[in-house]
């Protein structure tokens, strides 16, 4: 649940200090299942997406130093949170289980009808999603 | 898609700047259904529920004028959204399909894990829910 | 998925023959769970939905005998599937288990954002919801 | 995330040992709101929530003694849950902003067409209900 | 809401006129981010969309000119939504943020349990897919 | 709505007998729509899917035999059931329309915000995902 702006007139109204419930999904893909038969060690992972989201929790991201003079849209953000969980699995964060990923995917919903991805290969390359 | 900051100890980190998608689902109720059929015109409905909601979107609860020195958690907001309908009904605004009407529930999600509601009968009385 | 039209002005462009996939809940309720720890028999309240819904399924409801002259709007299909299970659980057809049952809410979704809801005590009286 | 088996005739197939996500939501009630314009402290309500549904987890609930004899429907486990969340409140574990509270449901979904609930005021009385 | 029929002996009681709440979602894909950190100009989106769906908003799509000889199945209209924002695409109606657009992907959800998409590069390519 | 357990030190309490509500959606792809303008033949899909579950729905999966020495976690779980529609569209069980499908995507959905999948090509290859 964080506040920001847009400060852009591109963004018309959501230039305005306004804010948004971001509810983040992250799937993690790899060609074939480990020696445990799952894709990724699931509570490392919540551990490792836990530490990326909280010290956006409840802030005015206007307010970050790593947000200064950055567009921090739905897109961006996406980005950003893939990019923490990517340093964090070639670090070794996610375990024995992790290094085999190939692929992330990080989607925001925004609202019930808005959301955004990002999906990349590990590792790193792009690709983003707006629906 | 508003900003608020909850400036009372007793909200932890939401005593901070931060923001909020809340999706505003609206129940009309009466005892028999109208000659249509129905229970309110939904267009008309749907006229009033924007000409209430636009007011605060995309904006900064903390800077309206109508929420100075309130707590504008979304229990607040579903008794202020609750009582501009309430308001609209009792002016005719949701026609004569509206004048029966017994109940209203507001119903505000703030996040996929989180809801709070409010419902009273018209003209009003009260009832707070939150799950 | 019925089509329907609602050949009044009140409906504007709901005139037109069109159509709506409706999604049907039920829920039961009673004062105290029977001796197997339920509130009805869920087989047998399923026979009986389904057994309720099956004419209707794949059909143009203009077309229907039981619904001609009458606006089938979501409000009134609501309270014609009420009627009928609550007919079926007075006779018997939900079972032991569905004697003691006080009340009845039928909820049919027709898009993402709208429902429409009928909730009656048994044996019957009445109270509509539009969400 | 639990095992269990209802053995007993009336339940077919769920005779067997078998299992079931049970996704629980708890919804508070009150008159008018707290001071502090919320309906209950929400962390206290996640603290009581989770103390209540630790020693759930995955378990078999045939092999728990607080189970023995009993038919763990899911509407017996809403009820278990009520009574455990209802005791948490006289006890004063929902704080200051707990003690007003009239009613709590709690619903449990079993999949993504069944689901339970239960009812009650505090003090405790009843109402089952079943979608 | 459309109504419509599929007069092929394949779809069985499809074959009648029926109908169906087709929910749109529409996902954009590209490279890289725009300037401005988006995908595309949801607003632009938006519009294009709107203006796609409104001719066939409450309508018999068997009475419609462009679909006459046509199995209007939920795939087909996917594809048939696909190429209208293609073609939006392509005559710059996505504004400058929708000229680096690599794909979109296009799902309408007819019940709570399936759905259609169909998914294709721009300038256009092709694959369906039903869930 | 199956049993089983993770008898691995890997998965920590989900060690113990427990249980899951999994949720399974099947989705497939073709390059060009059928003749009939679908993807697939939604009945024999619906069929096949019925068949591949029902020997495993109320189970104990650690009681069968075709799971013996087997850590059926979710991701597992979609590889088996992958692999048994993917025979079944071979042996022609999915018709004249399951001829030129070239990929299956398998979701299994196991609580509100964990689900894996496993998507390949046919005749078979492999990704497996985990959100």
């Amino acid at each position: 649940m964080i506040a920001h702006s847009l400060p852009d007139p591109f963004f018309g109204p959501a230039q305005n200090l306004h804010g948004a419930s971001l509810i983040v999904d992250v799937a993690f893909f790899r060609e074939e299942l480990s020696a445990k038969n799952v894709v990724v060690d699931i509570g490392a992972a919540g551990d490792v997406l836990r530490a990326t989201l909280q010290p956006l929790a409840y802030q005015n991201l206007d307010a970050l130093e790593q947000f200064k003079g950055k567009l921090t849209t739905t897109e961006y953000l996406c980005r950003y949170i893939f990019d923490a969980i990517a340093r964090a699995a070639s670090a070794g964060a996610l375990g024995e289980e992790g290094r085999r990923l190939t692929k992330i995917r990080v989607t925001l919903q925004e609202t019930d009808v808005a959301r955004a991805a990002f999906e990349g290969p590990l590792p790193t390359s792009a690709a983003g999603e707006r629906a």
